[in-house]
């Protein structure tokens, strides 16, 4: 039985299983829509997240399947002190299958050690991973782009604490000749252990996100929060280096897409969203895609 | 495509078919049960309200979709600082249709603006509209009566703040001589936009209930709130006088209907529920047969 | 048309046909994944309850029915001042079948009152009652020992406050020659009224589990709270007493079954989980299957 705890779980064998079943339920949803009858999915969230939850619902309900779980640790039994793994162990005995988030990093991972019959995805766990987002991003990227090889990605805003950039790189890098151009202030850039997984000339870093636009393929946004600056005059000098404007976008390839993990505060002017290459909002369409192939993939590995 | 923002947004004909379909509904439940297999309602309620989500829900499952949401702002994308159009935008990936409730007045408007192919229904926009309620208040009236024309309509309590019975007003009003008698302290009257709707010999107003009731056909009660009153005294004088008994009764027609959009604090006797007169609790479920003529109808719109 | 407010409403001939319909059940899933097709339940906890709660929608899941409800008074009506029996007025407008947990004591008995149409199921009322944990302990019981005459049941730990303890015993006081053995500090025993329902030779009490150990058919283990203890040096004292632990098992028969009605917090060593004596996790899918068999009869009651 299979879990998906982190991104580097699956190889990139069985991502391509997983972007074959997407392009299959997208040309025929009806041949998918009564896959999971009789089959129930927990959606456990200790932690609210209500985009990644309604994703896992609208799949398994797309799938036919049904849904019990909760939206909130305030609702659970975690309340009465009840062990993470005891809970578990116990909705094991109601549901199939279950896609879990908690503030805690690695308890997904934890879950997973316990469970005998019912495979695990992790949604989220503290500041650790989140590999359906990565899913989502992987399978918009194939699909503008056909392919993972040869291309140059530009990852921008909070590099440091970002989780969903950090898992997209260590996922990207296992192509050919993938470069990534790390563009983010100096406070928050891309950690070291991160790096030292590329290949030194893959990559580069830059401040600016005007200047390196012109060459990338893919533009992933992230945002940059003020926290994160020690001082607030750095804060107001860098913020608008790292909002994109249709200003900025003139400079970049008629066929770069722009990606964001959502939620999106101001990191991208409103403006930008009729672009054609801003596909944002069709990447939460493909992580709902993701998270059905990935439902039946994992109910079948658990047969 | 269409959607159901107030309750003027449908003409007199587009609710006659609803009716119909409501009609046909009740008659053969089973015929419907399959209708929106494979779709999915997004019950989106960034604000409370169990009784309406629960219609809404209810009336979704019975025509055989799922259902996906929220009931609560509290564990929504909202508390990370996402506009709600973005919200909208990703949910319209997810669901077919949606049913929202919002406390910022015109937020249902707005979410109407950006979708393109998901029909938004107003599920109650802060004070503003509710035209679900007015949905169910029709049909409830049109199954007691028969028809809307030469009905003498009495309003009673909040007639100043009260957004459902000023939707209901607007939409009986462009029925055939439809007479209303507004029963209200002073402080709490119908304001004057709304009766200058309506033709000067067509409505009265009066601060006694007692002695309107015998003309009615139709008696809608509303709740009056103390915090409504200026003074305390004036409030612990007319309080009674808007509390419906088995004694004020007495005096009403045989075939008068008793409406009331719940939840009902002490403005009805406990008493009178016992009363043939008495179809609040009907009223209630005249309104799940109208979501679910409703969401067939914005479906089949929408194609 | 029957309701499940106390333990005691089934006869123990009633108990045997929800036995019977859980052993075909488990034997045939398939055949009952659409027994409740076009049935809603209604799952309003108004206190929230996570466990109970997703083993009722489960239930009414793997039934083929639908599932509306709230997690949480919260999020209820009860916040506008609604009375509970309006709500359950509406609720029977809208639901088939209703499982209820409330705060308050009497509650489900209330709304089992008002209600025409639609079963109640008390699924937890205050410090009272809790009968589908109680059918859940049956259920288990009868599984591992094909019998509940001639037992001799160890009851452990809060015999004083815990109502599912005092519903196991009245139900099983109803067979041939059961005997019980309470186990608690002097503080926590058994409560006289419910003593006096059982035959004075059929019951001993005892501070001891180690020596009460070895003559148990059944041992049910639950929560000794701090709180309950008049000094906290007692309570240091006491503790380890009621902690089960592999080296107390020792002494125990091989085929004793333990049970717990969850959550446990320390009472139970977890060395204990893999002792195949150990079955309060498989008790929480007899509990799921429980629900399944009493939604089925209350339907079909209520025809």
């Amino acid at each position: 039985m299979k879990h998906l705890i982190e991104p580097l779980d699956f190889t990139t064998e069985e991502y391509e299983e997983i972007f074959s079943l997407v392009d299959d339920i997208i040309a025929n949803p009806i041949h998918y829509s009564h896959f999971c009858e009789n089959k129930l999915l927990a959606s456990l969230f200790f932690e609210p997240s209500t985009r990644t939850r309604l994703s896992f619902e609208t799949a398994m309900l797309r799938l036919g399947g049904g849904v019990i779980g909760f939206s909130d640790a305030g609702v659970s039994s975690s309340t009465k002190g009840e062990t993470l793994l005891d809970t578990i162990r116990v909705i094991e005995n109601y549901a199939d299958i279950c896609a879990m988030r908690h503030p805690k990093e690695g308890a997904s991972l934890l879950a997973s050690k316990v469970v005998t019959k019912m495979p695990i995805i992790n949604a989220g766990d503290g500041g650790h991973f989140h590999p359906t987002q990565t899913l989502a991003d992987l399978i918009t990227i194939r699909h503008y782009k056909k392919t993972f090889d040869n291309l140059t990605v530009g990852l921008c805003g909070d590099l440091k604490f970002g989780r969903t950039i950090h898992s997209l790189v260590r996922a990207l890098n296992r192509y050919e000749n993938v470069k990534f151009v790390f563009i983010s202030p100096e406070e928050l850039k891309m950690p070291e252990p991160f790096k030292n997984f590329i290949e030194k000339e893959n990559y580069y870093e830059t401040r600016e996100l005007t200047s390196a636009i012109s060459n990338l393929d893919i533009l992933y946004m992230s945002r940059v929060q003020k926290e994160r600056f020690v001082s607030s005059d750095e804060y107001e000098r860098l913020k608008d280096y790292y909002v994109l404007t249709e200003e900025k976008l003139k400079s970049a390839k008629d066929d770069m897409i722009i990606l964001h993990p959502l939620p999106r505060v101001n990191e991208i002017a409103p403006e930008v969203d009729k672009d054609p290459r801003a596909v944002y909002f069709e990447q939460t369409k493909f992580g709902m895609y993701g998270r059905m192939a990935l439902i039946i993939k994992l109910l079948e590995d658990a047969k």
